[in-house]
């Protein structure tokens, strides 16, 4: 594969490191794919963690999906492994297996039971996982007191990624202070309908895993699932959000709690973090684009022609190549099948009026616009003039940097 | 916009010239967008003509779709214009008032009224249409006797076409020899729920409107809604068939008349030819692309998982870089939402078997793969492994040359 520069729309910098008390994380290189590079992670959660977890509705869903799901299901876990490099997806019977076997060598790593382990796994896809690398590499873990930092981590679990991805948030619930912070990976293979990619977010709170689960779908519906790099949809999107009840004696038991709405607020604003850092990581991005949609008959419509902006190539290459090409965005509505009302409809790019009342504005000046196009942000907003929802999706531009990076993706 | 070479998936000659009686061309150079080209044809059809038409289903349809759509509907027509380099899409009240002073203008050099003539335009949206070239164009027509070929007329209506698009097909209806020619344009914003482009049929034939249009309706299901570029569908998609009836004094009066047959395979024949040259050239196209869903449970299942294939940026850039990766097939169907069963999924490329039973199969030899994705013309046949429908799409890999042909259009 060809290597990458850092994507012109990395953050500044990663997250100053904070501790979560009751997570201790270790990485190793076990040479799943690349040598050289850390490409495993385990995560040890301590007794007592909470857990909550939503995964790709993808029908070819990979392995360790399909055991994560389970072990989700029941609310706890001691462990989280996670490699990068083989997503052991289209593995039939031995990729089960494996997910099986590599849980049972965790837990012995971490000192807990095969299902108290979560397991994550991206890559190459229909290859089968390379177990007895996994397995030495546990093995040095366990017997190294070594430990990894956030960013370890977060580097760790990286596939095409130009940057490490993480985001921390310190909030209150009641008089009790606590801690967030989450890692991601994903650039290439991204779509909504569901996670798109790696996340795992991490705090000290005490929180049941009926809440967490709430909290945690609440919250991807507006961050997670409102990001697209190419329409596609991986089939090992896990994001996770464990509790360690360590920053506290008592938990609120509802989601309704008030006490809870600060933390509801941060979790929510560090999923978005997160999900953009994954958008402004999109494979060859240049530019980061936020597609409003407003005066949508319902957010389910506003949400689609969102996305058929967000989608389009042709938008995408004109945004690319700085050209104010907005009939590309009028062709993204009409096809998305969200009602509109041609002569109301209103479009703006930067903030600019372009259309109004369903044809060009008299004063529009096309070099504002360009102007705008030659950022690295971008914004379009399109009101379809027929009822009162809106929407909002992040993506970025399609460039020469897409074709590049993934036509020669295995070689 | 960048002079494009013509594609290399092109076909080696345009069919032999065939006039179609009651059928006349003009072609013009009205300077609408480029100097120094014809973009403008004047297609007169004869009294007693009877037509049919399917129409793009955006809801930001052109101005010409929402004026043609009527005249079509009528069942006959006596002329139709077709300009390139300016679609008179999302135009407002002026476009509206344009689509019908040029339908004025050409009903005056066609010799009709000017609800007899069907109009169609493509190109850049937004902009007005200068109709005053249009009028200074159709005035020399007029007074010129020079009539166009198929050739000039299919190369007139083109805008980022690298070729010509033509098609002939000689059939009978009972005893009687009929011939049909059709040209169409298109290569980018193509992508199937309607026609996704322009083409023009015509026929000697004589059959009632009622008939061509179960006809065309049928034809046109299995080859212009089969076929993607970049799953951008266009405002401005039109079919038009023109049946001129001076091959013979007497029609078959139903669809279902026997006589029919013969004419009605040569048709579907003929549409597909078309569809397929569509997608041949394919923006920046090097490859061309025949996916083949089986084992669904309906048609529309299969067809779902089909265009899934298809429009997968992941999977059209890694047939662009040769790579036999055939995980982003199974993150496709994946993703698709069609029912499948994982452990009976059945892959092959170039009829190479990769996957049988949800897993790679032993004997899997990745060069025979590659061997075949070297070639122009490359096959896909997934099999989902629930029922027995199936659904066949055409389309072309994802390549530099598309990025570099969309990111400068306007320029």
């Amino acid at each position: 594969m060809a290597s990458l520069k850092r994507s012109a729309l990395a953050p500044k910098t990663f997250p100053k490191v904070s501790t979560i008390a009751g997570v201790t994380l270790k990485t190793a290189r076990a040479g799943i794919k690349s040598p050289g590079r850390d490409d495993l992670l385990l995560v040890t959660l301590d007794r007592g963690t909470t857990v909550a977890g939503v995964f790709t509705r993808s029908a070819t869903a990979s392995a360790p999906v399909q055991w994560s799901r389970k072990v989700a299901a029941s609310g706890k876990a001691r462990a989280i492994l996670i490699n990068s490099g083989n997503a052991n997806t289209f593995t039939g019977g031995q990729g089960v297996a494996d997910v099986s076997s590599t849980a049972g060598m965790a837990s012995r790593t971490a000192g807990c039971r095969p299902s108290d382990v979560l397991i994550a796994s991206t890559g190459v896809i229909g290859e089968p996982l390379p177990v007895n690398r996994i397995q030495n590499a546990l093995s040095r873990m366990q017997s190294s007191r070594r430990t990894a930092s956030w960013l370890d981590a977060a580097r760790a679990i990286g596939t095409t990624d130009t940057y490490p991805k993480g985001a921390m948030r310190r909030t209150f619930i009641g008089n009790t202070e606590v801690s967030l912070f989450g890692i991601a990976k994903g650039s290439g293979m991204i779509a909504p309908d569901m996670a798109t990619m790696l996340a795992f977010i991490f705090t000290d709170a005490k929180l049941p895993a009926s809440v967490l689960r709430v909290l945690l779908k609440e919250g991807i519906r507006t961050s997670f699932n409102c990001i697209t790099v190419d329409s596609d949809t991986s089939t090992s999107d896990t994001v996770l959000l464990a509790a360690t009840g360590q920053a506290a004696n008592r938990s609120p038991q509802s989601v309704s709690a008030p006490q809870l709405k600060a933390f509801r607020v941060a979790l929510k604003e560090l999923l978005t973090d997160l999900a953009i850092q994954v958008v402004r990581d999109g494979e060859g991005a240049s530019k980061f684009i936020t597609v409003d949609v407003s005066g949508a008959a319902s957010s389910a419509e506003a949400r689609k022609a969102a996305l058929a902006i967000a989608n389009s190539p042709l938008v995408k290459t004109a945004i690319s190549g700085e050209d104010a090409n907005w009939g590309r965005i009028i062709m993204a509505v009409g096809k998305s099948g969200a009602r509109l009302f041609q002569h109301r409809l209103a479009i703006s790019i930067g903030g600019i009026t372009i259309t109004d009342g369903g044809e060009r504005v008299p004063s529009y000046d096309e070099n504002q616009v360009t102007t705008h196009l030659k950022g690295t942000d971008i914004s379009i907003a399109v009101d379809l003039g027929v009822g009162r929802s809106r929407s909002r999706v992040w993506t970025c531009d399609l460039t020469h940097d897409y074709i590049r990076i993934n036509a020669d993706y295995r070689t």
